[in-house]
């Protein structure tokens, strides 16, 4: 198996990237690594870390996709760049995912038009995993603004598969983020994916309000990618508002310290939990080959994560579910569009 | 100045809605209190609490609105109701308030057909005060799932007269929620609002996005009711989330315990500033009288705290301010329309 890691995007690249593909390496000796970068960029920031990567595959890119690039130039005038090779790389099969903490609207534009959806899927969406005691999958949380009830199906099922086959969940509980619990509650868009999702095989558990997301009403969540986000980065917000919160209640006074000094590991779990780095990264589910989003801001431990969540994914199967489940509703000609008329 | 309460609606009606009221009467000499509801509840409740109910007028009323009722039920079969006889009140100048727990949808029905909109304002909306070390006023945080450019205009002007009046903020700064920072981001809907709020005579501080909430980025947040709601649920909910793992956390071994103890009135103050109760009530801005929706779980003290509200808002002169806002737009022949085409 071949995983290829774009190590120029994010706001710590090159070195964190290059340091996290050198661990990945040493971590999964059964698996290559191909870096993708400025050749010459790699080496350099390699020699003075004092970085060997002699473990990893070096594919010399030359260009990079930066935060205020449109999304389209990843095929356009930036296709020579990390994420334009990587992405063209795992579409002609040269490695089995691909991992970049770059631009959000590129990777899924680059993911779409050169490795393409899986075919019946209308939209691919990302699949971000919330960090609370009950991890809950939230799709989509920022990749598609505007959403039909067919979407929301498609993502409903997709994070069904993930989270069964990443998360051994047995039957994923899911759910629909609205502004009450009641069926008859939000716009259109929600009233009628209620009913497709209650009428699906899918483990339906209902309308889910902001308020019990933290404490595990289910196990995928879906929504629109606008709510998604505001939702995603509220979370982030708050989680880190939080840790603020904590660290200055807890050096209030000797006490308080010596209380701290008490439950460090306890702390240092809480940390982890709200890292998300530890969670590796976002999948871009809907894709024909397994790509993942990983945080901007992610440092060696967070890209090594998100190259051990590309393995998973490749070794899952969850593509070919997702390919089979598309073909049977084919073949019944179309889920939705039977409850849809 | 007389202050109407319903004193049957909310999950705590009638005792602690009665013993608000008592206690906004006791607080506040110079003001009088009408309590609205069945007249026999109200005395068998007051007198099995041992409650004197002589300091309040109590105004009868024949059924109650209940969750599962329609909105409109307010104006046709459940007129007779506490909420729909006291927004009849309203309407009639019998007060210059109204406070009620009860269900949202049909509050905001009966205050926009009954008590009416000021002339000009397109849509009236739920503002609600996120419980920040900078409060942050969100609108709308639920009445109106689809809004307009100049519908969120509309509520960044009225919210602005809010934090002005009622929290002595000069010039608040007004941001819009949205999936990023960059005046590009959004849909259509906040593409036209950035310009028509940057263009605007506010204090616009440009896009907010989930995770800058906390943090006092802004003043006023504007956005849909849809994603204000889960928003705001989103907050409450982390909220209780942090509290419980604080709990967790400082009774995790007699030194923590100890610690607990010793900044026992840090905690409060933490506990106080996350309880809904202590902001009183979200008011209705954009009904020509103060309508203030108190949380469905109101205690008494809670709703002695809407009263409090309900009077700073009827002293504030907010809603001459907002009168002449839209007569001047309207001499102007229209700030929106000029922008919209």
């Amino acid at each position: 198996m071949r995983i290829i890691v774009d190590v120029m995007s994010g706001d710590n690249a090159p070195l964190e990237l290059i340091k996290g593909a050198v661990l990945a390496a040493d971590e999964n000796p059964d698996c290559n690594i191909s870096i993708v970068g400025d050749r010459e960029t790699i080496l350099r920031c390699a020699e003075d870390n004092r970085i060997s990567v002699s473990g990893v595959d070096i594919i010399p890119s030359y260009s990079t996709i930066v935060m205020e690039d449109k999304a389209l130039a990843v095929v356009r005038e930036k296709k020579d760049s990390s994420m334009g090779i990587g992405l063209k790389m795992l579409q002609e099969g040269e490695g089995e995912a691909f991992v970049s903490a770059g631009n959000t609207g590129a990777l899924i534009a680059g993911a779409t038009l050169l490795v393409r959806r899986i075919k019946g899927i209308s939209r691919a969406g990302i699949a971000t995993i919330l960090p609370f005691p009950t991890p809950v999958l939230l799709m989509d949380s920022g990749a598609n603004l505007e959403v039909t009830p067919e979407n929301l199906y498609q993502f409903a099922f997709m994070g069904s598969k993930y989270m069964e086959k990443i998360y051994s969940i047995n039957r994923p509980r899911v759910g629909q983020l609205n502004n009450g619990t009641e069926h008859t509650k939000g716009l259109p868009l929600q009233t009628e994916t209620y009913q497709i999702l209650k009428d699906s095989e899918l483990n339906f558990v209902g309308n889910i309000e902001g308020k019990e997301v933290p404490f595990g009403a289910c196990d995928v969540l879906v929504c629109d990618g606008f709510t998604g986000n505001v939702l995603l980065k509220n979370t982030e917000g708050m989680g880190k508002f939080m840790m603020a919160l904590l660290k200055d209640i807890l050096t209030s006074n000797p006490v308080t310290i010596l209380a701290a000094l008490s439950i460090k590991k306890k702390i240092k779990t809480l940390k982890h939990q709200f890292d998300a780095s530890e969670h590796g990264g976002a999948p871009l589910l809907g894709i024909s080959k397994p790509v993942i989003k990983a945080h901007g801001s992610s440092d060696a431990k967070a890209v090594k994560n998100a190259v051990r969540q590309a393995i998973a994914f490749v070794k899952s199967g969850i593509n070919d579910d997702i390919e089979q489940f598309c073909a049977e509703n084919d073949a019944k000609k179309g889920f939705f569009k039977k409850i849809l008329k």
